[in-house]
């Protein structure tokens, strides 16, 4: 194969990796593929384990994000794989290249915001380095959690019929990301509420084991990239496809006022914005009306269904007032027959 | 505290965090401060986990390395933390940020260098990212792995009168380094096996646990910084000293005949230039024979007993013919008396 990273995408990279080591693992374990590896864990239980990297200049701007805010988010993001799976994290591992005249504060700073997910989340630094480089500053975050052996959820589990939820709003992270994009005002309180959610992501660590506790709820994952390419990944995964709602998709009260005020398609920002870090998970249909009473019970906020599954592998379709869309360049077009099915933009 | 990474240094950076998230290990773990973590494992055995980065520009120059041997050498020195435990590697998690102009085909090569060393080792890559980035190349491998409980093998374990060991020449790797910073011949046949012993480390994955197997065999660490900085960090864990004969420290003929012809201290290359990933380890001095015969039957050759752990909180001495000698900056000098003692450089 030839040509630069750049032409084969991150994806392509990572599936050909997947293709060079996938032999022979042991039953009940599961390599690349999911939120996290799942190896064997003490007393029977399932070790998770997930890794995820930040980088400067490509995840975020030093001169966007405080440190101590990106302390906390670069731990958020892995907790928010663990969660996935079902599990609860335990241990983290912070790995970091920093440039060499980098303040001792910025780095105080960020680990007081890594230490402060990490009292909220029952999560312990166990090790790691540093080290003085030439470079972006580089955080590469490694995490262990642990979950029943019959409670891991994977990608794979979803079933043509099942319900679609996600366990919050989606795109106020892609709203904060436009604020810091397009320097609209930061002190202005719609859009001081999204730029948070974009610096300070809470991971759905409760939501993620109570969901995974329930039988009727079958996959899970969270929202990185967003709906669209989140979705897909399910649907390559369980050989199905997703139709989704938009009029279920939930917005919130700041990002809709946000998109009248700037004139944004909050749903584009919901189905491709990504770093909510909600949870979407598959809800055998006989049961979802149970599942989501207990859900409001327990948090006090709405399992939001906002879509099924279906047969079609591989396809992710939107509608609108019962109407096929699709996410274009410029939003959202209306879905011609004569266009290949399976294409969303 | 003020200042840059560069004014503090590395270690001192790493010991502040470990002092903000040293709190509250549940028993039988270990967290930050030896070659792993120690955690709870399957089926009442230990689970260990280390983490490493190598940075370009840092650790290595792209001109200098293949990328199929950096491969290899950015699992190996993950590998030999966990054999410095007395455990065997089980599973490796792989995180890259990578120049967008990076040729596929560089990466292809530094997978199967990776690859290669997993199959040696019995190590399944299970999870980690690929990102584009703007950057020099940026590696962090997490490596998990597992011992018996009983035999794990801390820094913390050496008691003064034990013998100090290692499992192989030392000095090789800094004399590849050498060969490469002052553009020696590299097909020379010297320079060459020494460079490869640089780009291709061996890790001691059979020797660590055959050790950690014996009761006589106390404290264990990798040499990765060289003997003078790594018996120092066993001076610390441990409250010891350590003193080290240069007339016992093993030095390959390469070394030697290297080192004659360019003019090098071997002793100093031993003590200081570190990357050569074999084992120093500490011996209860009444079954150091057995132990020395029962390696060479193993392994097929010696384990070199190189010096004894004193009662001498942090003093590292070194002694050549029955004199204290110390490194200095233009190689081994005469320690004299009005020296602070302790200082070995």
């Amino acid at each position: 194969m030839s040509g630069s990273l750049r032409e084969l995408g991150e994806f392509g990279f990572i599936d050909r990796v997947a293709g060079l080591f996938a032999s022979h693992l042991p039953e009940g374990t599961l390599g690349i593929g999911d939120d996290c590896a799942v190896l064997e864990g003490p007393g029977g239980a399932a070790r998770l384990v997930t890794t995820d990297s930040v980088i400067e200049g490509v995840h975020f701007l030093r001169s966007a994000i405080s440190s101590r805010d990106l302390g906390y988010k670069s731990l958020a993001v892995n907790l928010s794989d663990i969660a996935a799976m079902g599990g609860r994290p335990q241990e983290a591992f912070l790995s970091m290249g920093v440039s060499k005249d980098t303040e001792i504060s910025y780095l105080e700073q960020f680990l007081q915001g890594f230490h402060e997910l990490c009292d909220e989340s029952g999560t312990r630094l166990m090790g790691g380095d540093t080290t003085g480089s030439t470079g972006p500053l580089f955080v590469s975050v490694t995490v262990l959690g642990t979950a029943p052996r019959g409670q891991v959820r994977l990608r794979s589990m979803a079933r043509p019929g099942d319900a679609v939820c996600v366990t919050g709003r989606l795109g106020d992270s892609g709203g904060g990301l436009r604020v810091l994009l397009d320097d609209l005002p930061r002190d202005e309180p719609d859009n001081a509420r999204l730029l948070e959610r974009h610096h300070r992501p809470r991971p759905h660590i409760e939501e993620g084991p109570w969901l995974a506790g329930r039988p009727a709820v079958r996959a899970m994952m969270d929202v990185s990239d967003g709906i669209d390419s989140d979705s897909m990944r399910i649907a390559e995964r369980a050989e199905c496809g997703i139709d989704i709602n938009l009029e279920s998709v939930p917005i919130s009260d700041e990002l809709g006022r946000a998109a009248a005020r700037y004139g944004w398609d909050p749903y584009e920002m919901a189905a491709s914005g990504g770093e909510d870090y909600c949870l979407l998970v598959t809800v055998d249909p006989e049961r979802l009306a149970d599942v989501t009473l207990a859900f409001q019970d327990r948090f006090g906020r709405p399992l939001f269904a906002v879509g099924r599954v279906t047969d079609a592998p591989r396809r992710i379709r939107y509608f609108r007032e019962g109407e096929a869309v699709r996410l274009g360049r410029h939003g959202w077009d209306h879905f011609r027959g004569d266009e290949e099915e399976g294409e969303t933009r």
